[in-house]
């Protein structure tokens, strides 16, 4: 190859971009090909040899964008998403929109035609400023390719800045656009080159409360009834801290599928919630607490949105990003702190009414658990049946699909001390990229991975499955093939007889064995309880695919004669113990 | 059910919309199912029953995009895009791209959550205002449901003059955005109701040059040698104008794929350009004409671009868009008219020069014409057999993916008396929803109906091929699997040898009998020119796919050795007739 100065500027000034993120710590890079893209994704590919980068090719780019967002899910830390220029960049939108509602660090560089082939024709060009709107934290037009100091000294304490960004509260995605001119072959070198770009340190923070604010607080709270609710976490964060202030002041934590501590068996954890605020019969106030304190995301529980929504007390809603999106509207006292230097601070003395309250709560949970055990006591498989055995027969991370399978995990999903930790796409509940996120979350570590999803959401994303061919990835898949969208069975939709099933329930007759054997996937097809226990027992190696077929009208009537016992369950806690 | 004023109200609202839309011969419609596009789903099936509304309900958003695409391409009337809140419209956004760069009128109905849910938490709902951002013609943030007159007359208006605006030019897709509260039913009924909207009728309209402009531009081509660059031309119009001029004026066509005279045997209608203009050692300013005057969008021919940008004398350019998209940047005159007014209206005498240039480019597409025949007289299946054969032994409609089969056409496909004529993709040069834009331009009409693509691309998309086996749709697939990006072999990227195959080759390793078996079609894999012919001799029923197995490297060896041959042919010309 001829080297020009233009080619040593092209290299120099790409290299730039990745020493910057490769000295905040980059590590997973999903790359989806194309031809604007290759010096960028040759550099990376040279740079993985020495350092640790960790590589991923995807041809798809919107699964491309969901796999690096379960990556990130999984890891925490922000995944680079490269891709060439025109469509290809609009397919990560989807991915993207989640990504910042659920504030997740994605780094999204698009490249791009440089000036002069912009808006005038050129082949594969499209606008690409501000391509994502509204929906990334940050955008960045980076300049054209240079070797003048002060422009790469510009770029690499802007790409560093703009990675730091997709960290810091509200964290999220940020869309770096680099044109670049052809020739578009960078040098490739055999020896690893200095690295010029110094990393830029961050400092950990916390946000706290005044010392003024904690003591109003504590006079707030104290000789209070205090109920917590525990909404999505999927952070970091463990729950302990919020456990062991729980446990100190006798708490219970009405806990949402996706907070971390729904794998963590406690007599304060409570899995009740959703399915007893569904009943319609009893007085459901007899179970509010004096004050509530929430944390996390919008709950799962529809009916535990509701029941807040008609609390009268005070809620004090921990909101680290300062954004207060509580569709409730029932917040009353915004913290917006970090939630573990409260759990840490709050010195209270233990509330004389407590003791009442929670013991109701864990009798309460304690009935409703049996009820469960009860119900699914048989031998016939149902939907319900995967979630409460997975509880018990796998460990690890398991990725639930939107729709009905995570309520079915609210509803029926009990920590046991192997039960895995639950994910979702729950920012913007889409039933998009699904199979791509769940592979992204395995891809992270050893961790056993399963993903529970239903027979739609799994053909909508089926692509993704395309990763797993080409990628050493161990990931269980559970379909939960009802042919077609269950949770329409549950709505008013159902009415429309007529038009009912051409619109709604759409089967797509999707042939699973034949999905399994195009993507080289082990296929198993439990039809009995004990047949489903033994597939989970089986080691997650490669891409499996567990078949579980339902029926849609079956699966409604036994949810709904499983809510007829809550309601009566109900109706005899409070005959026993009226308030 | 109860009806209540709300339902009234709703149902009332929507039916406005749909009867606006139906006022101004709406018929094609896309559904991409969900829950709060309920009402308008329902009273569009609900429509459909009496009027001729053509429903299609696909799962993928991206796929359902691109297949409203096709039908819009093929019908030249706007296609209904519907789709529910969330992350479900922005799967919208790569086949809106491609019909806003290629000025096709799609109508996309995205519902929306109300206010009151808007950016607080509620699930599945996204900032959807200007979700699409530059890249559709008008956004339309419609009012909630109402059933205050002022506003019905307001939406019916709206949505007439955004119907409208989709097709007058610069014609693009409009995006609707409509709130809706729950509850989302609307009221069935079993007559059909009174249509209270009247149509606005929009008047053909024909933009002409001034008589002095007219007669200047017949004094500057006056006895002037002209040469015709038709570029593509996906549009109603079939050509017929501009050959008619040709033929009074004895101007040769330099024919893109993508122009309707491509499928229209014609000695002034030229297929050589690409491959002659290619040529490195003659000298290719003897093909110049003194003008040249060129229609359509960008060509596909990359050589033909720069041999334009190269050209020194005028070049007018008819743009009735008046958007002037022309990467050569060598547009002298910019004829912002409707391009058949002018060819009824030119009248020139015959210049007595122009003989010798056609006849120049007359014999050398005669001798490209033999060169092709010659080349392709193997009983061994090639890329280059493909578009060749195609235009023998197939009649109806072709669509041609992006990458190399588009390049192969330009090449290798030459008018007969049944060619077929060519769509492609070609605003944004994508490789994505090609099987889904050519499933939607089968269902136009009755026209057998054909897709040429690569394994990549076709991959990209396999999720569109669930619309052929739930609607009963006849399209035939050719894939040509050289087992991943084909093009890069011919790009600089060959020379990043070590990662090559991981970044750009990128084999995917697709079994293409799985996908046959998967979506119930017919699989066919001829491995012979004789085997190819067969193929394509039958009859195009259902979902077929031919895979035509190649190897990448050959493929380059044959291109490049028929470049060669290309150039020794010119070298032949000009040595025996110099300029």
């Amino acid at each position: 190859m001829m080297v020009t100065s233009e080619t040593l500027q092209l290299t120099g000034y790409v290299q730039t971009i990745i020493d910057s993120l490769e000295q905040q710590h980059l590590k997973n890079i999903v790359i989806a090909p194309g031809s604007r893209s290759t010096p960028v994704a040759l550099l990376l590919a040279q740079a993985a040899k020495t350092n640790d980068f960790k590589l991923y090719v995807d041809v798809d780019e919107r699964s491309a964008a969901f796999f690096a967002l379960g990556l990130t899910k999984t890891t925490h830390t922000p995944t680079l998403l490269l891709c060439t220029s025109g469509t290809a960049a609009a397919n990560f939108y989807p991915a993207i929109i989640e990504a910042h509602l659920t504030h997740q660090p994605l780094i999204i560089l698009t490249t791009d035609r440089p000036p002069e082939l912009t808006n005038i024709g050129a082949p594969q060009a499209i606008d690409q400023d501000h391509l994502y709107g509204a929906h990334v934290k940050q955008f960045l037009q980076l300049p054209l390719p240079t070797d003048r100091q002060s422009v790469l000294e510009y770029v690499a304490f802007s790409v560093q800045r703009a990675y730091l960004a997709s960290q810091q509260a509200p964290k999220g995605p940020v869309h770096l656009n680099l044109p670049l001119r052809k020739p578009l072959m960078p040098l490739l070198g055999t020896e690893k080159h200095p690295i010029a770009v110094e990393p830029i340190q961050p400092a950990p923070t916390v946000t706290a409360l005044t010392p003024t604010a904690l003591t109003q607080l504590q006079k707030a709270l104290k000789n209070q009834r205090i109920l917590l609710v525990a909404g999505p976490e999927e952070t970091a964060d463990d729950g302990q801290a919020l456990l062991a202030l729980a446990e100190k002041m006798n708490w219970p934590i009405l806990t949402d599928p996706l907070h971390p501590l729904r794998a963590v068996p406690h007599p304060l954890v409570l899995t009740c919630g959703d399915r007893l605020l569904k009943a319609t019969a009893s007085n459901l106030t007899q179970l509010y607490p004096d004050i509530i304190i929430r944390s996390g995301a919008t709950p799962v529980s529809a009916s535990l949105a509701n029941w807040l929504s008609a609390f009268k007390g005070p809620i004090y809603n921990l909101d680290p990003n300062g954004t207060l999106t509580d569709a409730t509207k029932a917040t009353t006292h915004q913290l917006a702190i970090t939630p573990n230097w409260l759990y840490q601070h709050l010195a209270l003395p233990l509330a004389p009414k407590q003791a009442a309250l929670t013991t109701r709560w864990q009798t309460l949970e304690q009935a409703y658990k049996t009820l469960v055990a009860q119900t699914l006591a048989t031998a016939t498989l149902t939907e319900a049946h995967v979630p409460y055995l997975m509880a018990q027969h796998t460990t690890g991370r398991i990725f639930v699909g939107n729709s009905m399978p995570i309520r079915d995990f609210d509803d029926f999903y009990q920590p046991t001390q192997l039960a895995p930790q639950l994910y979702c796409n729950r920012g913007a509940n889409g039933i998009d990229g699904v199979n791509s996120t769940a592979l992204g979350m395995s891809a992270a570590d050893e961790k056993p991975s399963y993903l529970v999803i239903g027979d739609l959401s799994f053909f909508h994303d089926m692509n993704g499955l395309m990763l797993a061919k080409r990628y050493p990835l161990n990931l269980t898949i559970i379909v939960i093939d009802n042919n077609g969208g269950g949770i329409f069975s549950f709505l008013p939709q159902a009415q429309a007889t007529d038009y009912f099933e051409t619109l709604f329930g759409t089967p797509q007759d999707l042939d699973l064995a034949a999905v399994a054997q195009l993507y080289q996937a082990v296929y198993v097809h439990p039809k009995t309880v004990a047949a489903l226990k033994m597939a989970l027992a089986a080691p997650v190696k490669g891409l499996r695919l567990i078949e579980i077929t339902t029926e849609r009208q079956e699966n409604l009537n036994s949810h709904q004669q499983f809510q007829t016992a809550v309601d009566r369950l109900l109706e005899a806690h409070f005959a026993a113990k009226p308030s």
